[in-house]
């Protein structure tokens, strides 16, 4: 668990007698490229059945700003994000969806999911 | 069951005899953020299988156009419609999708289900 | 059966060999709201695999300009027109979505499935 | 001028050496119908020349929610909030559509102008 | 001017001091084809610079549905819709279009433009 | 003026006392290439300004199909629909547009208007 | 098998070692309708899991333009296309969707499956 | 005139009594980045009004797909492609539109006119 | 003129004898609100004729991404980034137009124009 | 597996303590017909679970533009592409799809699947 997980407020689920998902769609990711510096930007998509903790959406916002001048690659964010998200929420299901950006004529998608065993 | 289900009426549902989806999409859904008292709006998707009774579309109206003034949080309102319908209706099955508007570049989807015992 | 089935024509169907889809979306099907006099307007998508008969498409048509000037409800007409054209074709399966325009912000779809026993 | 005007705040744009449009496109107005009661909807634009002031968006934002409870007519919200703008910022030229949520079948769209003199 | 403006009801433009547009959009016309009987399906855009009067939108809607069981061409109905309201309201400018469903491949669209002498 | 001018007929513009706009939007036109002999497509949109007489939409339907088998070049046949219908029509304006699908990822619109003297 | 399937050409799969789709989406389908005469239109959408042989695109193309001026029924076109096909390919699997443009208001659409015993 | 010209054929225009507009849009451009040899890909809108000349389709498409493997700026082969082709038809009016697709997060579009002195 | 603008590179319009346009669409821009600290996110859309220079792209992308971590108002950024491009460019004509996402339900763009006296 | 994999590079993946998903889309992709010489162009959609190797993005891109010269037909290409990547990264799964711009009218896709033995 990352020194950024600090930012993450959670709340209590008041519904757990259901599993229901939570979507949060943040359009407006961005970090740098590890490589070249570069910024890079992509959707952020959060899907996730909440076990005893919702995620709190101000403190989620920030948690994402705070990639903000970090250099790290499609691949190990969308990653980290979740396992961030897991360790804080412990949720019964979830799904994180990151989209880039068009980069020399080519867009990324990285897909991760995780179930609570 | 809370006091606004006062508001909805019902039908009978005269083809109980096979099951058949109504879908209600309600666009202009609003109510107050309880952190802040700013609005929030929302498209409500409701989707069942009716039993016995169908919901009155015009009371429907109405008692989504309750919480106009109310300041609730999205997971909240949305298992709360869930709950008052299941308790009005009875339906063989249902589907709620609350799909809010952006706030700070997040937009925010709550999906809940229901299936009769 | 009701009487306006009498407007339904059909014609062999030369393929019972196999299992095939046929759907046909007409966007054109308005009739009457019982309670208010005002006209409401839908798209009829009306799917099936023929057994012995297909409907023929302009009978159809007519069939479906019937209900112009009656007053009948969502829910009623999506299940009546399924059992016309069940008695009818005798089809393997069918289904009719019947998805009305926006009324006082709220749309609704009727969504209604049949499987020949 | 009316009494929410002392809402809106402006600050001193600072390029007044040449004529530039500012638009504003809020998406999430709504008011009462003077008739019924019942809600209406719309989407503000809002487009200027500044002369010396610019509005301020929060107070806008905040300016714009004030008519929330209010019941108002399509053609007087939008000649009002161009006058109280008018009255505050004292722009060179001014444009606002307002495009409002069918209704019975219809949309209403309405466009004010305003030139200095 | 026919006995349909009739059912057209007014009520006083309060802001005549400036030129404004006000447009309504109603999607749901519907009218007989005077040849074959077959229903036609229009969407009519009115679009006016309203002088002392403006048209009252709920008895605008019934105007346009008393044409539901009329034959009558596409040239004709929207010529005559232009008449009938610029009769009734005296505008100091009006724009009809009328935009009609395909028909053996062909969609039609008729644009009729009045302005005060 | 060509032999398929014939298929054309026309009823009298009852409203010559304005000048109005008549469009008909046809996305089915196919006619040959004349050197390779194969299928292109076209949508023809007609605009017109009807002075006297207004072209009958259902032999305007039959006049586009006779070129179906017909082998001519893109800017030749836009052209020739002119000529016939300035012939036809004497219109007060006309404009054609004839836009051709995709050949070798090309593809091509071509645009011709006409005024009264 | 029709006389026309001489038409379509065919080359060797040289990856008979893993099942693929090949999809080849025809927009430009044209035939007669054998009632009125009159041209029907449609997009061909062909899938298949090649087994020894590939359709041959350009002969392909020649093949759905023999039909340009054969009346044919929707029903009827659909199912020859596939058996005409499965006759020259012998392909593992095989789906034909056509959609078929709105006549009357109507748009048709015939989706046939053939799977290898 | 650069060499690539030669590529270019022309056909006589045989209505030269109007002025019309003859439009070409490219959607397969491709060419290489000067400085680092990336291939760059672009639409190339050609519109003109053709005087004596009109250019024929397949030799334009071989003339653009000679820029291939040529290293070019943006600016450059926009303003290129109008010499060669006003040389060439010496028409009456020309347009050119390239709209090159994005690369490190920008896209670019070069507008080119000429009118014939 | 800034600072930063020294990132701003500049290459030779070797078109001089024609008035052409270039236009550049970075929809990657950021920067902070100077007020909450929070970023914005904008598509900046520049269009300039050139005279004796253009500005180059990857210098371009660079001066854009120097505002990523500075706090600066809509209106400013809009009229700054036009100064130092007059500054460094001297074109016959320039416009921005600068469109910021979402906050709190509205969204704005910012546009202005300049031209050689 | 052909000499052109030496152009593609690889990183370690760092997460194989689950699956997940890689998708990249690069909409750039041209070759050459192997019949005609005319240019093809294509999006190429390559998705993965990355077992101990992820591909490095910019020389993925720089095995792509390697076809931009050679003769290959629609299905070998994605077949090579698929067994390319699959001998260079060993993934536990593979899916491509090429989606083939419109050729006489008819655009043409290619799916192939790997699945880890």
């Amino acid at each position: 668990m990352s020194d950024r997980t600090k930012i993450l407020e959670t709340f209590e689920n008041t519904y757990t007698k259901r599993d229901y998902w939570v979507k949060h769609i943040a359009s407006e990711f961005t970090s740098l490229c590890p490589k070249t510096g570069q910024p890079d930007f992509a959707t952020i998509i959060l899907e996730y059945i909440p076990d005893k903790l919702c995620v709190e959406l101000k403190s989620y916002k920030f948690y994402l700003q705070s990639y903000r001048n970090d250099g790290i690659f499609f691949e190990s964010v969308t990653n980290k994000i979740m396992d961030d998200l897991v360790q804080k929420l412990k949720p019964r299901e979830m799904k994180i969806i990151a989209d880039f950006n068009t980069r020399g004529g080519i867009s990324s998608v990285i897909t991760v999911e995780y179930k609570q065993a």
